[in-house]
C-alpha cells in the first residue's frame, strides 16, 4: 500500500513528505495506523547524525500509538481494532531472557538488531526505520512480539508517551535503580526522560528529588512531576551542591542528558558506599565515558537500562494503569501538539528547549 | 622507640633497612608487633611510583598481622597480647556510613583520607605508610578504630592475608556482587585477589568458574581454589571464549588485574541483560576506564568495592573462621615466605608470576 511518511534523507537534512510502499503484515506481523508519535532527542540523534545507528534515507519516529488495522496470518493475541504502542524491543516471551524474570532485552531482539529488513520502499529502493519502528508514519508493519495492546480509554496523543520516556524514566527508576522510599535521587536533565524519572522516583518515595537543567523555566516544569530542588546546570559546581544538599552525595543519581560529561558529573554526585549512578541519556556514537575506577571503587554502582527495562508486551500497558488512577502525569508532559507537517518545527521547541514532549500526527 | 622498617626513598627505589623513629601509642591507639605482612601488587604501583596516592619517603605493606604490644589512653577493645590485623580502612561503628547495614567505607576514614600524621620518622623528617599501615616494619602504632582482633589459633603468615587479598576477593563475591549459587562467573587475574575471588565464587555456590591469566601455571594453582575453567588471556579472543562457554556472557565478572582495557573486557564478557562487573585492580595513577555507554544500557551494571566492603573489626575476623573450619583455602595462597631482608626479591617473584602471594617477617 502506499503510505505518507516524514524521511529524512540524509544526516542533517530536514524531514519531507514521501508517500512510501508499505509490504502488507506478513506471518505474524500486522499492520498498524498510527494516530499520535512524540518526538525524542534520540530521533534527532539520527537525524543529524550525531547518533545516528540506521541507515539513511530513514522515517524517525518510535514513541508511537495507534490502532491495528490489519493482521497477517498466524497473529493470535491482537486483533483488527485493538489500541496498540509499537515497541521497539520486541517481547518474544519464550527465550531465556523473556523467561528469566531479570531483563527486557529479548533474546530475538538481541540476536535480530540491526538486522530487519525494511518495509518501507520509496521509487524500489528501501526505507529504514528508526529504531525498527518508524512511527513518523501514516501506517507502519510490525511483528506481533513488537505491538503492546493497551486500553482504549487513553488518549493517543498521551498513550505514545509510555513508548519511550515514561518506560524510560519511570522505568529506570523502578526496575533498574529500584529506588527505595526516604531516599535522595538527583536527576541530570529535565526533558521527556528526566521528567518521568522525576515523577518515577515520586511514586517510589524519595524524600529529597533534585533536578539539574541549564534551562531555568524547567524548575517550574518539574515541580509538576515532584521535583523537591533544582539546581542550574552551568551554576558554579552541580556536584558540589547536591552533596551539600544530601549531607555527602545522592542515594542515586540518573542523567538524561545523552552528555558523557554529564554522566560523570552524575556518577561523581552520589554517595560514596552505596550511590547508585544509571545512565539513560544517548551520547554522541563512539563517545565514550570515562571514569576513574577509584570512583567505583569507593562503592558506587553504575548502571543503564534499555525501555527502564520494562517488558513491553507484559508489563509496559500497565503504566497506563496509573496514569488513569491519576498517579502519572502525562497531561503536563506533551506541551504541543502540532500536525505532521510541522513536524520540523517540533524538533526545533524540542532542541530550544521550548517544548517538553511534542506529539504529531498526521489526524490532525 | 627505635623500629626497623623497610624503606622506599624515591619511585623505582628499591626498599632499604632503616631504623625510624616511632611515636609510642597517643589516645585511642596501639603499638603492634608486626609478625608478617603479605605482599601486594597495589604495594608495587606505589614503590614504582606508577599508583602512588603517597609521598616518599615511604613504609609500604598493608597486609599485616601482629599481636598488640602497648595501648594508649582510652584504648577498650583491644588489650596487650592480642592478636590482631591493621586495617588501612578504619570502622568507627557510630558514624551514618557503619550504621548503614550497606558499606565499609566509615565516614571517619573517608574524612581523613590523606590527612593522616605520620607516625615514623628518619633523622626528623617524617616517613608516610602505605594505606595508613606501612607493615613492613617492626612495630606500627595504630588507631583502636583501624585494627581488627583476631583468633590466635591462626598462624600469622596466613592470617594476615585476610587484611587484603582474602577480604577484597571472597567480599567482592559475597557482598558487592552478591554472587549467587548456580550462576557463571569470569575472573579476569588469578594472582592474590583473583584466586579469592573464585574461592568466594565456589563459597557462593557458581557452577562455572572461568578464569582469564596470561600465565598458564595459574589455571593449576586455581584449581585448588574452585576454578572449572582456564582460559590465557593472550589467546585470539578471550571474551568470546567466555560467552561460548557460558551461552552469552558470564552472569559476573571481576577485573582482578589492575588494567582498563581488562576492565573493558570484564565489562563485555557479561551477559546483556544482567550482566554485573566488579573492578577490583589498581590502574596506574589517572588511568581512566572508557565505556560506550550502551553498553550498560544493554541491562548491565558496573561496581567497584573497597576491601570487598567488608567491615574490618565487626566482619572481617569472621573470614578466619571460615579457614578453620576448612572452608577457606589460605595454605596454597601462601607460595612463598622469606625473612625481611629478603622484600625486594619477594616483590620480584610476585611480579614475574612465580608466587602467589609472598609473605615476610622480621621474625624470620
Amino acid at each position: 500500500m502506499k503510505v505518507r511518511a516524514m524521511v529524512c534523507h540524509a544526516p542533517g537534512a530536514p524531514l519531507v513528505l514521501e508517500e512510501l510502499d508499505l509490504d502488507p503484515p506478513a506471518a505474524g506481523e500486522v499492520l498498524i495506523e498510527i494516530m499520535a508519535s512524540g518526538l525524542c532527542h534520540s530521533d534527532l540523534g539520527q537525524i543529524e547524525g550525531t547518533a545516528a545507528p540506521f541507515p539513511f534515507p530513514v522515517v524517525v519516529g518510535h514513541e508511537g500509538a495507534g490502532i491495528v488495522r490489519a493482521t497477517g496470518p498466524g497473529v493470535t493475541g491482537l486483533a483488527v481494532g485493538d489500541h496498540v504502542v509499537p515497541l521497539s524491543l520486541a517481547e518474544c516471551g519464550e527465550c531465556t531472557a523473556c523467561q528469566s524474570g531479570c531483563t527486557n532485552l529479548c533474546d530475538r531482539f538481541m540476536a535480530e538488531l540491526g538486522t530487519q529488513t525494511p518495509r518501507f520502499r520509496l521509487g524500489g529502493r528501501p526505507v529504514a526505520t528508526y529504531a525498527g519502528v518508524g512511527s513518523l508514519a501514516q501506517f507502519i508493519v510490525m511483528p506481533e512480539r513488537n505491538v503492546a495492546r493497551i486500553r482504549a480509554d487513553v488518549q493517543f496523543h498521551l498513550a505514545c508517551t509510555v513508548g519511550c520516556a515514561v518506560a524510560t524514566g519511570v522505568g529506570a527508576v523502578r526496575n533498574t535503580a529500584r529506588v527505595t522510599p526516604g531516599t535522595s535521587v538527583a536527576v541530570f536533565g529535565l526533558g521527556g526522560i528526566g521528567l518521568n524519572v522525576v515523577q518515577g522516583a515520586r511514586l517510589a518515595g524519595a524524600s529529597v528529588i533534585i533536578g539539574v537543567d541549564r534551562n531555568p523555566a524547567r524548575e517550574a516544569s518539574a515541580a509538576a512531576f515532584g521535583l523537591t530542588h533544582f539546581i542550574p546546570a552551568d551554576g558554579p559546581d552541580p556536584v558540589a551542591a547536591i552533596r551539600t544538599l544530601t549531607a555527602g552525595g545522592a542515594d542515586y543519581s540518573f542523567e538524561c542528558v545523552g552528555s558523557t560529561r554529564t554522566m560523570q558529573q552524575a556518577l561523581s554526585a552520589t554517595r560514596p558506599g552505596w550511590g547508585c549512578c544509571t545512565v539513560l541519556g544517548v551520547p554522541p556514537d563512539g563517545e565514550a565515558l570515562a571514569i576513574i575506577p577509584f570512583e567505583l571503587q569507593l562503592g558506587r554502582t553504575l548502571l543503564g537500562s534499555f525501555m527502564g527495562n520494562i517488558k513491553g508486551r507484559s508489563e509496559l500497558p500497565a503504566l497506563l494503569d496509573l496514569f488513569a488512577s491519576g498517579q502519572l502525569n502525562l497531561a503536563d508532559l506533551v506541551t504541543h501538539r502540532l500536525p505532521m507537517a510541522e513536524v520540523n518545527a517540533g524538533f526545533m521547541l524540542m532542541k530550544s528547549g521550548a517544548a517538553l514532549r511534542v506529539v504529531v500526527s498526521f489526524q490532525e
